[in-house]
């Protein structure tokens, strides 16, 4: 048995695996988290990547070799925004800009609210089981890294 | 081949990698990580686990299903805590008690300083670099996944 | 031996002196630090002067008399921003602004990123080993004052 | 005229400065510092040492190679606590403690108030015009670094 039909096994082993998404298990954001890292890589991204629970409190969060310090906060936070405002941060940045609908919300929620993009909620029927907070490219970079990683979420099964 | 055996040249393929211990790295931050899971999960404790990098600021954080939303904070703080006075918080408890040494020091640092038991230096050759944060049982069993946790660390080569 | 001959023969053998740029010492933040107390003096600005190490966290210290009490705080934190961020903080600030990329950061991480210029992160082979931040003049002032600290900086050996 | 003939000549007239000791002055911080990082280094601690105005805002902080990270905020709310009760940081211990006159104090003024040794007012003419905090060491060794620098205080003229 070669080294590659090995691979190939374990491979379809994991993959056989069901995931519950009725809520946020941490194997489930383990398996999200393993797949912003692998879309973060090939972007040459050094990223912190923090999955979510419904309640917006941190599953898991990793910090990849090399990231920004200050992405830590950012990624926890953007993970939190999603969910406490049930939408992408991208979708909130436009509504906290002076003189719109939201502004101010980024001083009255304790600092926790992330009003630029890299921040997707994970929602399973409408509803929202999470939230995923990618910070360290630019923001197009962490944008699209969250965007990515929550078409992973969505054709998980 | 049987599924034994593969999991058997996986798990060995998986510890002959050599692991870089003259920094934090993610890689080995998941590997002490899941040892301490494991552990966790043997002492039926739900914990939160962190790791953190020799500036005590947080590389890996991973919250075990059903654990306490209080854990993550605790977990995180005590990561720090061990960095910051380079000894485990079992070692700091006695100091900061009421009229002891160091009594007050878990409120001038920002209330970042825990000081019960759960969360011990990673040292090599006497440096710190990282620190190890366990919050989800009882203080006795922090303190001994936390331990553990340490031991493994320094049986990896 | 005349004062002037002296004074040249102890600043000859202080110049001799090689600092090792490896990480951030006290020694080598001394030496940083005086330059810049130096630069301010010329100007005419009473500033406080920061210098941090890799992590962001603060080696050294100091407040010129008669500078802003306001001054503190900013030089600290902006010895942290450009290290959390490893960017300058005038090339944060037209990322901060309204409706721009980064808009919001200087909310979601506890306060300490700071948006305007005079922080420059310090650089060995393109990687950040410290941090200088200044505040006491004006924005254009104390910009000024961190490239010149920064150049200083990059031309020791 | 040898090595040892120039250092007395430059510590002579380095000697020869008088410090107002009207006001906290950063050169007047820098002598107090200079001294306690002696002390420091002859009692093999690596400590954060902070000097405050009269208002208890740091003039100068310097972390020692190898220091704790905790030390930094340590010192720095050592130096504000002696300014801001006019006591030493020794002597406010026991009246901080469960019970006793001012317990408590600890957590109503933002975790500034440090309620252990190492923190000492410097005075002249029974008024406080800075603090000294000296924090790195045990409380015992804190405690008389911090008291040897305001004994070297003291005896500046």
């Amino acid at each position: 048995m070669t080294e590659n039909e090995i691979k190939e096994i374990v491979k379809k082993t994991l993959a056989s695996f069901k995931f519950d998404k009725s809520e946020m298990t941490l194997a489930l954001a383990e398996k999200i988290c393993e797949a912003v890292i692998g879309y973060a890589r090939k972007a040459g991204v050094n990223a912190v990547v923090c999955v979510s629970d419904s309640a917006g409190n941190p599953r898991l969060v990793k910090s990849m070799d090399d990231a920004y310090i200050a992405s830590y906060d950012v990624a926890v936070n953007k993970a939190f925004t999603v969910v406490a405002l049930k939408m992408s941060t991208s979708d909130l940045k436009p509504l906290a800009q002076p003189g719109k609908e939201l502004y101010g919300i980024q001083f009255t929620n304790g600092g926790r609210i992330v009003i630029f993009g890299g921040g997707e909620p994970l929602k399973v029927d409408g509803k929202v089981i999470g939230g995923l907070g990618v910070s360290g490219g630019s923001e197009a970079q962490d944008t699209l890294l969250a965007k990515q990683g929550k078409e992973f979420f969505d054709s998980l099964k």
